[in-house]
């Protein structure tokens, strides 16, 4: 049997994401696996390229999940202070991993892999390495703590390799039904619904698509049946209030 | 002379950004929008619809920044619960805001302000209230927390009045120069300028573009002198290595 309610934070490291100069979307790709594979996403936080506040945020976050998805900061440049601050978050030591070494030893050309390069064979001491099937340069883990880069395309290609590496629960799954109306429309139907079904969690989503206004509702939870239970009871509503049921 | 140093940090509150099903976009739409007026985010945190974590996320937030901002939850459905969790955090009664009430009740046509548009106007004892162009139902804000809906283009309308409210620094200025380079070959050069100039916060940004790769290289800082003097160090190592600069 598999362990139920498996959850993970996520961990955004990059002044970029905090200036607005780019977006995030790290995020909703881990999500979106982590949901796949039975893990909850608890938290995220997004934070700066501040060696201190990397270290206690790892720090708080690593005791109160069974794992978190670090992104960014694992690259060659100064900016790069993410496996430096997991090494001292751990209290490990800081050293060059003899096998991202051999690996980017080989993926390089003969005299291509240069001082700046090595940078990133630095990992805390025993490291287990995550690969990279796109650029090369592997991410790591120590204990429950995942650090993955924070370049989307390369991000998503090592997720493949680690879900071997991840315990998961079971898989949450949702269900969607989305309505011509207004959320004020069904807010009192829908309460009544949530209080009969606790261990389903409903979601409201009021949203704006070729030039109407809607509401899709997401119901989500493990068990199948009580998410189809909960469903047959909004649909009960729906009918009563006459209100159409529309594709997004 | 403006204060310096003003920091907000942002709670995207909603399961909807935890699950993967929604992209967050409003951290960006906030922090582009912050910056402008010289407010430096310092931390965002997507948490669950659950009140004990709005509450403790609140309460550690508020006391660590000049400003925080939460998106989400301030509805008319079973899962709004942001309002109510606000006025616990600042242990403040959960009434009807008579302005609020008046706002909406104009808002409607006759009949329409039913009992879940209503739910809308329940706030903290003396929230102040933030206009909501689009929509009619407002935001609040109570001492440093400011309450606004999950929607984005909602969401965007109602910055424009907020401003006045918001007490900035020195806007944070900046300066991108995007090359056809790869990290490893500036890294070093950038470490040496980053090391001459440490008021300067400078990242390095890998691109893919067109089908070809690149590096950004996005110099930040309140001061136009010290980005200008930084910048001319980056061009000297720029034209010694002849890597070429690029529009992206």
């Amino acid at each position: 049997m598999k362990k139920k309610n498996i959850q993970a934070s996520i961990i955004i490291i990059g002044n970029e994401i905090l200036s607005g100069r780019t977006q995030d979307t790290n995020t909703g790709t881990l999500a979106n696996w982590l949901n796949s594979i039975g893990v909850k996403v608890s938290e995220v936080r997004v934070i700066p390229d501040i060696e201190e506040i990397i270290i206690n945020t790892v720090n708080t976050l690593r005791k109160k999940n069974d794992y978190v998805f670090t992104t960014g900061g694992i690259g060659p440049t100064h900016d790069d202070i993410t496996a430096a601050s997991i090494s001292k978050a751990f209290g490990k030591k800081f050293e060059v991993h003899k096998e991202a070494f051999k690996i980017l030893e080989s993926y390089y050309n003969p005299g291509e892999f240069n001082e700046g390069r090595q940078k990133m064979v630095w990992m805390p001491e025993n490291a287990e390495l995550i690969l990279n099937p796109t650029s090369g340069a592997p991410g790591f883990y120590v204990e429950n703590v995942f650090c993955l880069p924070g370049v989307p395309t390369i991000l998503k290609s090592m997720l493949g390799s680690l879900t071997n590496n991840i315990v998961g629960g079971e898989p949450i799954l949702s269900h969607t039904i989305s309505l011509r109306t207004v959320e004020s429309e069904i807010a009192n139907s829908l309460t009544k619904v949530q209080n009969n079904n606790k261990d389903v969690e409903i979601g409201s989503y009021p949203f704006f698509h070729a030039g109407k206004l809607g509401v899709s509702i997401v119901l989500r939870s493990e068990d199948k049946s009580k998410i189809k239970n909960c469903n047959s009871q909004i649909l009960d509503f729906i009918k009563e209030k006459k209100i159409e049921i529309v594709d997004r």
